[in-house]
């Protein structure tokens, strides 16, 4: 893993995601900044299930994405900004259990271009399963934070 | 598009659709059903937005996920279970503006996998601009409608 | 469809897609070069098929590749250089018969990354059959044509 | 790892990769064949190159299907038949150097669905370098081993 360029990296990941107000609506909490490395975890709740009860894979993905996101965003230089190019999602069984662990990682840092990996799973009776899992393209942007591509 | 096998597909998309308490928490409207074709709606609100104040992936993706998976339960017999399988979403453009249209339609339907695509746009000031778009694998389950895979 | 900006974006396409040797080993061949549009045709062939005798996903992939690429090449200025960042391809039925048709066309084009979608069909005895379908998201590179991202 | 349910898998997987023509005309080689885990080789050859010289994206993506299909083809009972429904490559690097290495490794296996995750590298002067990460869903079908879905 590339040492990270900005030293704050962790005070600059924990603002962003502050200023993710989906985050705080579905209940996501981050509970891990390492550099390259980020985890998520979202308590089972049953306004964000699908027809069976269980976690929808929109809130699984919003996990993933938030946390392949900041994995690639920690090893970025201060002052750009990180914009979701793409993902892919497996949804690997379903999301039922007492509390969702999203855990992204950086594959492989670009100039422009980080690819990120990040994992599913949920805790139930002590018990991890895997529940999903995604791939996702991540893009620095050094002068328009807010436009895509 | 093949003919829709279940006579009453218009009403088993919606009373599973408002079975997904997360369509409601997110405030998402059922604005069209038709045979391998759904439209769904969400209006902005800040408590769904990302770090720019746009609508999150998250939340476009839950929209996009679920246009996908009713636009092939449209299209099978009574009484199976819908499963997504995996989804991939490109982001375009910076969910900016009043609403959320995600459109979701049958590719190709086979014994087991149905493949669907969905595009999300948003309109705001009265123009709609395509913000991302979706290519997903939706597998019917005939005895198991909780397990995926 | 953005206008292109390079005038000789004909000769541009074609010129590359003749320095690509694998095109020429598969047989592959440029039959539609348009702002925007790439058509890309490959006869079957008994030693391009998997085991059951079907042209081989990775054939199928690598003209729907060519056809996203060169798509989205066709509306870049003179001089840059093209990469594919990642493409995502479903499988919908088998690539049985005597020519395969890659269509790529340009989804959205952005200031450096540019998403394509492409299909690709088999003609058997006059008929076509859709059999695969891309969605990919290719780079503009000003100053490094042979580096990914 | 689940155990392998066909003690015969490695035949199988063998004779299986042996009928697919387009593994010999691009020269592939199976390298390791456990259960649940693939290794194909392919040495570069200029007729597989893209434009810059570098072994294309089609070709990469044929042998990490290869390994993903039959990664999850290794743990399915004797015969059933094995389709890849789709996947997602991320190119990493400019595939250069003298010799890819594919490998694939289940990740989930389903009733009827396995996903399957492969990575490729490319070996330059004793140094191996990541150039592309696919996520893959393969499918066990059992009595139409030659049809998709």
């Amino acid at each position: 893993m590339p040492e990270p360029s900005n030293p704050h990296f962790e005070e600059a990941v924990r603002n962003s995601f502050a200023a993710q107000q989906l985050m705080a609506t579905i209940g996501a909490r981050l509970t891990l900044v390492a550099a390259g490395e980020i985890e998520i975890r979202v308590r089972f709740r049953p306004d964000l299930t699908q027809q069976h009860g269980f976690l929808h894979a929109g809130v699984v993905t919003s996990a993933l994405d938030s946390a392949c996101g900041y994995a690639a965003f920690s090893l970025m230089p201060d002052g750009v900004g990180v914009l979701t190019v793409e993902f892919k999602t497996n949804l690997l069984a379903p999301a039922r259990g007492e509390e969702l662990i999203a855990r992204g990682r950086v594959v492989r840092v670009g100039r422009t271009i980080t690819v990120c990996q990040a994992d599913a799973s949920m805790i139930s009776d002590g018990v991890e399963t895997s529940v999903a899992t995604m791939l996702a393209t991540i893009m620095m942007v050094r002068d328009r934070p807010d436009v895509v591509g």
